[in-house]
């Protein structure tokens, strides 16, 4: 048989996992620097946890367990006479593969309720499955990264996440913008226009402004009942660059005006430190998820650093009122964000921004050149590795060329030879493999080059 | 709703996080130094690739994920109709969690045969699954950590793996012993005593010595057919303590002498270095896995630094012939160890062996008391985070006594308390909560005191 995976599916390679491990530990660190605990979550969670969570359409993407043992003996038999799939799946499947974090998260906050201390502020970084049609890009299982505080409704939390956002972008050497929105100030728009009962409506077609444009956006909108009256409206205010413009225009919400507070205070926050990359308010940016009730966020590359770069966002959030009601606690608000790993993988392939380190396995491999300097160059071996130095021997004293091909195959930066002459004077040939230099070294020496 | 989750899964709250990260980044770090590249494989495999690896037991242990769509459509009508749920599972499902690490090695060597340059040295740390009865200890997902070189027979890896056994529970502080033996010693013994067509029979049995002791192995022996006389020069030969004494015993077999030639080749390489802790040839030791044909390996806590602790092994492994025969690819010899990653936690725990650090998320706590104080005092908190310092500031200035307990309730060492008096002198409140002292110190200083 010839093996394969499952499609959707991926092996991540040596320079693969090296790349994925050196983004995850950088982002690591700036969390736990923030104060941001690990937790994990069990990769299957209850079916009943899952289902219903994500639409229709994601409880069909959801990967469910089948039961262990003699499943069918339990299973709906009507449903398995009728061949009805939909109707006979609770029966035999009590267990699903993770979608998100996002529904786990808020899952483990109830069940562990009592041992929390609140502020709970938490980062996750682990895989989830979707069964969504595989095609470039898309895959069905792969890494998340959150980040959020529940239990607190206050903006420095806000403020923390931008830093944090900004932080980590600069140290991966991206160039970001990270635009900032509320979406009470979306409220605000929709109760000045007097279009309260068409808000999800508004956002939903101002979500679509990458894609469609204005013009787009205003189609959209009037397809979804909205007037020309209020489409006018709603454009002209989506002009507006500043917040005190906007102040003036949507003055009379009250909702809208409570937006705008909240940006202000996120800002006096913000402002006590200079960040990397912008930060701007972006009036158009709506996120498409309606849990969010506060400011939200997201971060796209530089357009004028990477004018060529045709790429999606690079992480979304904002604050929620309530995470945890649909498992019933109720009034727990957050805010997190999420950090979109594969698009950032693929950034950082793109633009060429993995340090070179991540393509190389070890620092120096030794070369034998016959059985008794095998032994010998083992020794030598162990004396670079206890000085910590990431090294290795080629098994067996083979022909030259084949074990500098092994090097080369490597890309192992520098090659040691030892044959009977280094062996006699205790000076080891040293080549550097890039430069082609070579010197005759003892071992005590090469370890000194690296220290 | 109250949600929960299935049975034999757990959430890893932040201090079991952190402990569980203590051991899997310091072994990672020992198999990069020893060259070892990492690589991941996806959770769902194929259930082509798995089912019938794990003998008819571990078939059954599979879980398999159900097809999605409208997957009784394809579904083997008969087999449905019949509710016979066994025959049934390979029509509603292609997919199944990976059950351990190995079977996934395997098939990623056979995929990517052509990319990959031999040796190929490769570690891999993920969580697998297996259906088994949830008890004390025992868990339906857990992770797995596995070493493994491929492409190669030379014995210096298995001189390699032990020192990384040793390396590692040295730096893990963990007293072990590490029993080395070689199954072609045992087919020796088998040979000697004239029963080669019971070896399997006399493995298994002595492989239940630690369980039943050396009577116990007998009466098994005699259970499986061997005779009183077979069973007595067994017995006899597994007294035997060191080398030299087994080899005139066993001198008329050439698996026998293999064996013993191996050894000796492998013990060549390890005397290179000295060892932290007792690597000690175990005549008895049998690993019950047949798969392995040479030399193999099983770590055990030393019982003379923990008489009291009760506890299996640590790990084990070994060398083998045919990995990838399987799917399709023949000869390719190896050699691995694993770390039963769970033991080692639980020793630790027990032990009471990690560090404290592992009980702490940060450093400093600022305690703000005005509304004034508290944006000074995010001001603070960036330059103690610009320091790479891990810090945090309360949410809002809210009662010292309620702000002290957060600190408490974190085990935050460190607190600092800014209100007027010290925004004004610049000379803030740092407390040290574990002595109590208490100094004015500015922040630049504060920062200083952690270099």
């Amino acid at each position: 048989m010839k093996p394969s995976i499952p499609k959707g599916t991926r092996d991540f390679g040596p320079s693969e996992v090296r790349k994925r491990m050196h983004i995850f530990d950088l982002m690591k660190n700036v969390f736990i620097k923030y104060a941001y605990n690990p937790i994990e979550t069990p990769v299957m969670e209850s079916l009943s946890t899952l289902m219903g969570k994500y639409g229709e359409e994601g409880d069909k993407l959801l990967f469910k367990v089948l039961n262990n043992g003699d499943f069918l003996a339990k299973a709906n038999g009507e449903a398995l006479d009728d061949r009805d799939s939909n109707k006979v799946i609770t029966s035999i499947s009590k267990r699903g593969l993770r979608y998100d974090l996002t529904v786990p998260f808020a899952r483990y906050v109830v069940m562990h309720q009592n041992e929390i201390t609140y502020p709970f502020k938490r980062y996750q970084i682990q895989p989830v499955w979707r069964a969504d049609r595989p095609q470039k890009g898309r895959y069905q299982e792969f890494y998340q990264c959150d980040v959020d505080v529940v239990g607190s409704s206050s903006l420095m939390y806000e403020a923390e996440l931008v830093q944090i956002y900004d932080e980590i972008f600069a140290a991966l050497n991206i160039d970001v913008v990270i635009k900032v929105n509320n979406r009470k100030v979306l409220a605000g728009i929709a109760e000045s226009v007097g279009i309260m009962d068409k808000f999800i409506e508004m956002t939903t077609s101002i979500d679509k402004l990458d894609k469609l444009g204005m013009e787009g956006v205003r189609e959209e909108m009037l397809k979804k009942g909205l007037t020309n009256n209020d489409v006018d409206k709603i454009v002209d205010i989506l002009q507006i660059k500043t917040l005190s413009d906007l102040e003036a225009k949507i003055s009379g919400s009250e909702i809208g005006k409570l937006g705008i507070e909240e940006l202000k205070c996120f800002h006096e926050y913000l402002d006590q430190k200079e960040t990397t990359n912008k930060v701007e308010f972006d009036i158009t940016l709506a996120r498409g998820l309606n849990y969010y009730t506060g400011c939200i966020f997201e971060v796209v590359h530089s357009k004028e650093a990477y004018p060529e770069l045709v790429m999606g966002s690079l992480g979304g959030g904002g604050r929620y009122d309530d995470l945890t009601g649909v498992f019933g606690l109720k009034n727990v608000s957050g805010v997190g964000v999420s950090f979109g790993a594969a698009r950032v993988y693929d950034v950082m392939n793109e633009l060429n921004l993995f340090p070179a380190s991540t393509n190389v396995g070890i620092e120096v491999l030794i070369i034998a050149l016959s059985e008794k300097a095998h032994l010998y160059a083992f020794k030598c071996l162990n004396k670079l590795r206890a000085a910590g130095i990431s090294s290795d021997l080629y098994p067996s004293p083979a022909k030259m060329k084949k074990q500098m091909k092994y090097a080369n195959d490597n890309n192992v930066p520098n090659v040691v030879i030892i044959g009977g002459d280094e062996m006699e004077s205790g000076k080891l040939s040293f080549k550097n493999m890039q430069s082609g230099e070579q010197s005759a070294q003892s071992i005590d020496e090469i370890i000194n080059s690296f220290a």
